[in-house]
């Protein structure tokens, strides 16, 4: 496992594909320094004294190589293994109060782990070789990854094939005989300029006169033809008060302009229904990993509410009472009911472990259908002051601060300045460009509630639900009594 | 394990202490019948061909005996066994359409398995002693038991001893050499008239001066001085139209008017602390309960809302498509939360499984916030005809069933009968005494969403999440990092 | 204006075409007697000692005559017309705690005074002039009217005369020369079966194939042809407790086989869009009484709920208040809501007042979606007692009656045979087959909220709301800034 | 009435008392800039031609004077004055996407125009006298004020007395022959620095010991000692994409450093109880204010999530439409309440209308909880786009632009230049400071849900509404049937 200077200086040495506000720039530039900060971070928690007791989460052991690595790297080999990561993902991202960015990673790496797998059974190729080979450099050179896999996707109600241009979804547009090429551009592609791979798989199911979208490559992130156009946002800005970070995102529109490929990463190549499987499955991972760092996200705000109450004068009032309580229903139903998704999680033809589909999605649905509720409760209990308070400079400015400090007191168990750090950092994490992208993270990220809908409409066989009723009206049913939404028998 | 004909011919031979509608009655009488049949019913399960798949769930091996018995009757002794308890939970309501009944017992008993252990620890009582014995009669005779719990609480801002009278509250009133006398009445008690046992429990925290209120006992249903004042109700009550049950509910004003109960028969006698314990514990084993039967009546209400959408031809509308997700999204939250519960669950002193104090309540809570709107997205659904069906006499009536079976055609798909037959099951469970109570029993049953917001508000410990925010906030923090709410490390 | 012995007689009077649960029953059949006692109220109100303040309210001066009439049989004739209109549904519902029956007639009345008018203006009909004949018995002879409008509808995604069955809404089977023969069904038909007259309007709008489905007629309840097939509700049941009523509800399915109707009852023949004008208007009229009702019934429970608070002895808790003002919001912003469908009234060219079709839906809309949650709200204030309070029977049982007395005692300042009264009549609110009737008519009475949602879009410019984002995007907009939905410049 | 130019020339010659981030400031200072754009535009409007058709609500005629002012500094004279500032309110915002800021001194002044009257009908004194010289130069010079009443309130559970500092709300802190000292900061304070006049009132009811904070000043707002600590947000920052504004908002915390204010400028001085009364009337008035500006605010989101449907090709497709209703109903429950809330006003003492207490403060309740709501359906609708859109200089660049242009591109019928504007301008308005800002001023701008709910109950006769039950009931009560919340008896 490598350092946090190691990761940075890896990026420093990529190729200069990266674009922001018109113009080129450096993977170090201060812009990105958010994000950057955050995937250092992870190389940095394994040997945290902080995080001494948790290290075991923080780290596996490699079903390859059986060395330690980052579990960030790891392929799932054990309901074990689905319930560490859940709880790696609240841990971590409590560490930087947002999204912890290496994810994607993970969760691209363990669908392709499973379909490379099953496509070989049925064609006879050998994708699954393929990619064993690059995960084993990914796991013993402690890579990042981030996942391209939302397509620009061009007017909604169309195919991918029925677009004017064939390109708003990515796709294979040649075929050579060392590789292929690819072209189209994937968005909201969190992390792309601050990783050195980019997994780049499908958005969606794919029908059979859409075999050339249905690939699934790995790309090194400075690749001829990759070009990255960034938005990122900080937060954490404090200039003297001592805070952590700056933490913050980094997206970009992914440009793939006619971007070869060796083969020797191409993890599918037109099968297409095995298209559709490493789309919904690296939505079914990345949703699972969102019962870990959605309910940390609700931690971070039910945290930011508790603490602003203190400061406020007013922990232990029934109506703070009410709404702590009903953040701690959101963070506690969603993280219970991953719980109950890892519990009852399948394994693969490969091996590797499948989180369920039906808790992994109403888990993050229902986090996804309260994201905006709990900024709204912050905001009751915090008042107006994080959208009004006084800048910085005029808290250092020896002209305002005694105005500021007199006038903000407020509990007198918390120092001025104290109260100060925290209204401040609430201000952060709800009156900033940050707090947008977070709410509309929370909404859309790994998939948006509709979504969600789907797959569990998908999943669910009303026939039986439907059968309970018709028994209890008299109605005859040819079968059986049999419920399926039962969870797994427990080998506990 | 017995038949529903010996559990009936056990009920036709108690004394005659039950009143209803200013007389006296029977066991047997036609508006209990509702009830009786359900207790009945779960007596026949184990050997239900229907249930053949289910056996292992609606069976249990003794702990103290190691013969089959009905699960009904067990003490959990692991975690399996609080998973599959939540299983038999939602498989047997799905035979009845409602509430099971027998939960009450199985909770009760827990609960005393565990309080009598840690009571005698403490004091050198011999508690445990009895309760194993009269237990080792319950499980040999499988046995059915309710728990009466709620006293009538006089005046709700006063507690026990502040009452005016102090028979408010269930409490001793003398000791015996032989045993105690108790007074006082529990109200909600469901099920008392209809089975064999009532065990007492307290219903809230008791204080040093409540000790004759902190008293655990349990008194055969027709023991001199136990008088029952009921209410009940029936649905599923089609004269000719084959249908199952009628099932019901039977709930009493349950009367201890000085009642004797020798000392065999007493598992508390003024340890107020251990009082509090079990109110609480069987508190939590009831949520727990309802971690599988709140799933199971949204499974009713869900097929009933799928039924009348295939009745209305409007299957696959996306409107329809909407609210049974919301459905599906209650259940599973539920349940999902529910597992979390049980794979957390901590081994008690005396051997027996508690689930987690956390995720049973929020799961709980959850369920009493919707079941109102449960019963909002049938009506939606269904339309207004639940409303205003024509009696079933009407169908009968030559003169008037060529119309009704005239304009009642919808869906050509549905036979015309079949369609009036899952109309007027929706009509017995939406629009009469039944639906009412069984919306107030989703609000209260086992504890109303503000008795979990205190238990939820209780078990959290707020300082770490509080923690999280200062050390974001750039506010020194005394401790290391650490946070509790991550489950337990799974042993799969 | 007649008295309600008055009104019972000519019910009295009626030919027997009543049919309930298998019998043809007559109209003073118990079973009927809680909607009967409701439209007898009606005809006392407006020499109610009680309710003199409100006289003016209640009455109205006849446009047709100068007479002073019950404002029941009114046509609006002024802006001032519509907010009385609003006031007089509101407050005679508080005094029966429910449906006040007699808004069917005067809606479909004052609906059918626009629409017959603008036929005749269009093709020269005698429409208007009919209808003013029959208008000016209704009003001098003070009759009382339902509105027979929702069709059976046989399969919902076809159209009238798509369905397998040209019956499945009431059409027009034959022309004669002194009138026309109507035949079909109508259902959740409330109060036809104790009402003299029942108009019968169509349910939607009609295509130019559908003439024979557009018509418009009134028809006398016991007219050859004409079977109601009823099912009925009742509360306030109690027998010695000194209750008023009782009160409840009558509906039936109202079959029409092959009634005849004289050219003198016909409003309205084939004039297919003249059909859809008729059944939105009354649709309309029916959700501006809402604005009224709905509050009403708010009220009702709202007045329930403090007093469960009052007898609980939990008055003044924040959690008590809290919810209340959740119903004070409920009834106030559909009341208020209601007065700007008034005040933005239009004249039709009938001389109609006409409330504005926006605020009329988004109120009725609101009140819709909030009915189930203000039955939990008052399930979660009154506790667990009413659905479990023992019978009256009981109560008058000398036996019994002391336990009751003894454990029914909560807050000391209310006496116990009256906090026994207060849930006794809550439990008959809640835990009743009325109680599910109210729900259903709260959500579908009227029209359901997707039927509001059809209304609220179509009555919407959305483009000009749109103009307003474009504008502020920067993008281009063809016309001057104006916007629809400011209200009518006020008269004031 | 006078130009922006004239308005921005007033503030240009304004002492230099703001400060921000560090630095004095001067009143133009480009952070400034959006809500100097905001007031600026107030002094257009009444001559653009674009609004012309509005001339009538944008002016008023001055009952001190006879001649025409802008509506923004007229007294209300009747209720179709209160309905028309209702109007001109939605209008206006309309024109600036957000809030217009000058609503704040309308409603001080009214304010001030009844208390000052009631005052000194009391107590003789002649704050009205001295009000209406100054009310004559500010209608004759069309000048703009702001409204300072939120105190920094110190430790919330706190009175004003109580505090540990008494400055922590604003009050007199000598008498001198010509005038009083005041001390202590005002926050949140909107517009204050971008405006003539600031005046100065109570943020609560007052005790007997408060007399010294009962005061009611107004303070040209660069007076010796008042000192304004700015924080600002601008949106619409678009360079080359002709966007209008930009706007925005600036808040400040205002130091009242011992101001001294001449007796002409007092216009309370210790009546304590008026005090109150002006604190409450202020927060009336402005949230009659918000039933006009927060519909426009919905507008606006709603108008952002129709274009945004439009640009992704889904218009017309069910879920947006169920989004859009649910938006229409929060803008018309809003505003339609808030006609109701005048067409109840009552004539004041003084001549001047005061809208109804319950209506505005349900209105303003109802909007407060929705806002995030809308801030959700809007992300829901747009997609994660305006949280990742690369910025404006990646558009401008022409390596960039083509890859930006060409997967852009949506609904082919709207260019990829106006998506482009479209996906800019929601990002604006949802992923910036000022969305944050917009969010916490929809909670809590003229007072947060909770201030609503205690105005609600106070106004609010709940023993009328007990007493419909128990009527209902059974039980016995004392007074006539009367209910107060049927609305006014129109004079239409």
């Amino acid at each position: 496992m490598i350092t946090s200077s190691e990761y940075r200086k890896r990026l420093s040495k990529l190729r200069r594909n990266v674009y922001m506000d018109g113009q080129r720039i450096d993977r170090d530039d201060p812009r990105m320094e958010g994000g950057v900060n955050i995937i250092a971070k992870t190389y940095d928690m394994p040997t945290d004294p902080e995080l001494k007791d948790y290290e075991d989460v923080l780290t596996a052991k490699s079903h390859l190589t059986g060395k330690k690595i980052s579990r960030f790297c790891h392929i799932h080999q054990s309901i074990a293994d689905l319930l560490t990561k859940q709880k790696m993902t609240r841990i971590t991202c409590h560490q930087v109060g947002g999204c912890i960015a290496r994810c994607m990673g993970i969760d691209s790496t363990n669908a392709n782990s499973v379909v490379t797998y099953e496509a070989d059974q049925k064609y006879g190729t050998e994708y699954n070789k393929r990619f064993l080979n690059w995960l084993r450099d990914f796991q013993d050179n402690d890579r990042s990854a981030c996942c391209a896999q939302t397509d620009v996707k061009g007017n909604r109600p169309w195919r991918p094939h029925e677009q004017l241009d064939p390109d708003l979804y990515v796709h294979k547009v040649e075929t050579l005989s060392d590789g292929i090429v690819i072209r189209g551009a994937k968005v909201h592609n969190s992390n792309a300029p601050i990783v050195e791979w980019i997994p780049v798989i499908p958005t969606r199911r794919m029908t059979e006169d859409e075999r050339d979208w249905a690939i699934s490559v790995v790309v090194p992130a400075d690749t001829e033809g990759v070009k990255l156009i960034v938005s990122a946002t900080r937060f954490n800005t404090h200039k003297n008060l001592g805070t952590p970070g700056p933490y913050g995102t980094v997206d970009s529109m992914t440009i793939f302009d006619n971007v070869f490929v060796p083969w020797e990463h191409v993890f599918l190549n037109g099968e297409y229904e095995f298209g559709g499987r490493l789309a919904l499955l690296f939505a079914l991972y990345h949703r699972h990993s969102y019962t870990g760092c959605k309910p940390a996200m609700t931690d971070v705000l039910m945290g930011a509410a508790a603490l602003m109450a203190e400061c406020n004068g007013i922990e232990g009032k029934p109506h703070v009472g009410d709404r702590l309580t009903d953040m701690i229903c959101t963070s506690e139903l969603c993280y219970g009911t991953g719980i109950a998704a890892a519990i009852n999680g399948e394994r693969a033809a490969s091996g590797t472990y499948i989180p369920d589909v039906s808790y992994c999605n109403v888990s993050r649905k229902y986090a996804g259908q309260n994201i905006y509720h709990e900024f709204d409760i912050l905001a009751d209990i915090a008042g107006g002051m994080p959208a009004t308070l006084p800048l910085e400079g005029d808290w250092e400015n020896p002209e305002t601060r005694p105005y500021i400090e007199k006038y903000m007191a407020r509990n007198p168990d918390v120092s001025v300045e104290n109260q100060h750090r925290a209204f401040r950092w609430v201000q952060d994490i709800s009156c900033t460009e940050f707090a947008g992208v977070m709410q509309i993270a929370g909404v859309h990220g790994g998939g948006s509630p509709r979504m969600e809908q789907i797959a569990i409409l998908g999943a669910y066989d009303m026939e039986k639900t439907k059968n309970i009723a018709k028994r209890l009206a008299g109605i005859p049913v040819d079968e059986k009594y049999s419920f399926g939404r039962l969870g797994a028998t427990p080998k506990l």
